[in-house]
């Protein structure tokens, strides 16, 4: 019986069942059989996006998801599961979602509201549209040249692994509808964040601030974005007329909730290793991508480190609620926890390809750590960046208390070709990809778990 | 100068500066700077899905596509251009298409009517979903066991190169609805007959025949498909309820037309070679790949040979009408005409990848043509196949009139993907390929065009 074999079977058997002594297995045997037997990730993903599936933020199907959640950490043997709940302001979708060309070529184009977008009412709005190219070019337009008129927003944007593409194409959208309502825009329609073709529009929130009032604003699949600009290139000049019905909602307060589990280590006192994820997921997807491979993914690495031997620090898994509409319940967490020092923070939450680098923010202040964990994951074909570790929306915590930060950074090239879209489904998912994710979580999180020094400094 | 120069500057000018003393170019250099430079079938296809966009059959935007296709036609210089008007039974998808999983599991389902669903009503039905692995397992169901219930219907569909697996899978759409209402069902949903994982169904015709009663009939988009039939492995045995909404309607009789033009031969007297194409499309789409592109290529092919000089015979362009629904045009087609001899049919109507197979039904009657025709086609890729070719929807005339027919194989390994889908949009044709259609195309056609002998029989 190789380690091989025998991981197989720890992986099958109850966690109660198994103690260190059963396990002669090291961590790094561990992380090798998960990449091709873990079980977890996939059981977890699968399972809330079928038993569940969309989870708006601070809606009942988000409160289902959350209580999924909980049943399936207790499930597994997770300790002190918790929904911890939160306040927010929810905006929901609503019901009708449609945009159509009057005039000249009278056709519909599929568009689906931003989060935080206005509504139209129900009899919608009929406006001349102005084109935009770029939202420098909007930016560009005077103070109240859009007054009455629908502002379209284009981008151009590439696939990139590293996902950096986003923060170049993403104002579109973050920032498009606010321009176009200081300018006096009735509506705006933007050409989807993405990079895939099909009629299958990006959400994703938009963000007014205090210095715009909201208005409708949607997203259209690219092709209908490429459609309606061959419309700007045929009409002659002609007016582009569209009749855009968004009837979003703000539903003011209502409740969410972190859900969070522990393996418990053998030295509460010390600071414990967070690892992070999002629960939540826009309403037309079925969050798979985005973000129940993450949960999947930090929740099996936490187990498996548990069946190589309890750890000496604490794991604690928090399954952030309602990120996608304002990272509440990862602020809620940091608020709540604050005074709780967090010896790491870690997240999961861009897809379930491949992690090809690893990056810390403690290469400097703990060099002997930093290479331990490269030198651990190398195997797997994840190299170390020179960047300093960052963190994501869900370890605010972790940035609030400067702490020690880790990002696994996953292959992004098609992770926008599936972002807030209704094709983030299930089998989008590798499983090959996926379990190399968790054997690269099980080797990190197994190292920064048993090590005693403190992660920052090293001392 | 070389050929490929002169070809380029034959293209660029109006047809009617062009007679055959200024073109010293042979048939075979005119296919061959197509390829590299046709530009009137991109022309077309961009021009009706921009411009018109969907065109479902009996309806004004089918209406409106037909206008422009004559437009087009005159401009390019076709001559006789008609919209011969026929009458039809139309179905029209109506507003409201909704699917969700009541319990265990409750979740929205993305799913389309097919054409001729029958309408659940605006307040929709609910109603255990009974799981048929295939047609042939409905089939089995005794009759009166699936009252009150709404029969899902599954098949497992590969991608083919030469499109069989549609004949393999189709039955699920073509008859599952009918078996379903004769066996008591109150509604009918299935996986859609297609090999794409996007959350866009794909509709298509389901025929209730005269043995059945009209039931509301669905397809369900692939993931929510493979997600309803992972709800029933995890149900454990409890029953799986769906709530349907699907509100198509029956127009009853409408108009719709067949688009024709000509390229007039110099002895109109000999039967004029048929080339097809179909001008409708499904609602959801913009028919572009079904079947914008088909036109452009055909009206490409003879406006090419046109350009090397007069042909012999007439080559009669047909963009029909109504064939999603049921065949509507090629069917009046066939009867206002049948007493024309036609020459030769050809149809394109296989989206626009590239052309591999040539087979026609006179490999033994006139077997010197189609070594012909095989040799001259041999450049661009195209194998000469050994099946006898039956023609497509577009040319019931050349059934009807037991005439000569060629089939043109276009590569359907990504047909099915966007198969009667919103997918259908121009940005899934590939300029490359579509060249080397209208090449394929212009050199066929230019053959049968100037031939003098009997197609079929080669006297």
């Amino acid at each position: 019986m190789n380690k091989s074999m025998l991981a197989l079977i720890a992986l099958s058997l109850p966690l109660a069942t198994l103690s260190a002594e059963d396990q002669p297995m090291t961590l790094e045997a561990m992380a090798d059989a998960t990449l091709s037997q873990d079980t977890f990730a996939w059981d977890f993903v699968e399972g809330i996006t079928t038993e569940v599936g969309p989870r708006q933020a601070g809606t009942e199907a988000e409160a289902r998801g959350r209580e999924w959640a909980v049943r399936w950490l207790e499930a597994q043997g997770f300790e002190n599961v918790e929904d911890e709940p939160f306040e927010m302001q929810t905006w929901v979708p609503g019901e009708v979602h449609k945009a159509e060309i009057v005039s000249p070529f009278p056709q519909p184009l599929v568009v689906q509201p931003l989060g935080g977008s206005a509504s139209t009412g129900p009899e919608g709005i009929t406006a001349e549209v102005v084109f935009f190219r770029t939202v420098d070019d909007l930016r560009a337009a005077p103070a109240g040249s859009l007054a009455g008129k629908i502002a379209y927003v284009s981008h151009a944007m590439t696939r990139t692994q590293d996902g950096s593409q986003y923060g170049f194409a993403g104002p579109a959208r973050w920032v498009g509808a606010r321009l176009a309502s200081q300018r006096g825009a009735v509506a705006t329609v933007i050409k989807s964040v993405g990079t895939d073709y099909h009629r299958n529009p990006h959400t994703g929130g938009t963000d007014f601030a205090d210095d715009a009032n909201p208005i409708p604003a949607g997203a259209l699949s690219l092709p209908d974005a490429a459609n309606l600009e061959r419309m700007f290139e045929r009409a002659n000049g002609r007016p582009i007329t569209m009749k855009l019905t968004l009837t979003p909602q703000d539903l003011g307060t209502t409740m969410s909730g972190n859900v969070v589990g522990e393996i418990v280590g053998r030295d509460p006192s010390l600071p414990p290793v967070l690892i992070a994820c999002h629960i939540d997921s826009w309403w037309n997807g079925t969050g798979a991508f985005d973000d129940g491979a993450g949960c999947g993914i930090v929740a099996a690495a936490a187990l498996h480190v548990r069946h190589v031997g309890q750890p000496l620090r604490t794991i604690r898994v928090l399954m952030a609620g309602a990120e996608e509409t304002g990272l509440w319940g990862s602020k809620a967490y940091s608020e709540a926890h604050l005074d709780e020092r967090i010896a790491v923070g870690l997240e999961s939450d861009f897809g379930a390809d491949r992690i090809w680098k690893f990056e810390s923010n403690f290469r400097e202040s703990n060099p002997d750590l930093h290479k331990r964990i490269a030198r651990a994951v190398a195997r797997f074909g994840v190299s170390a960046g020179m960047d300093v570790a960052t963190g994501g929306a869900d370890i605010n915590i972790s940035r609030d208390q400067k702490g020690a930060i880790i990002d696994l950074a996953q292959d992004g090239t098609r992770y926008f070709d599936l972002h807030h879209t209704p094709d983030d489904t299930l089998d989008k998912i590798d499983p090959v990809q996926l379990r190399q994710n968790v054997a690269v979580w099980t080797q990190v999180v197994g190292i920064l778990a048993n090590e005693p020094k403190d992660i920052q400094t090293g001392k």
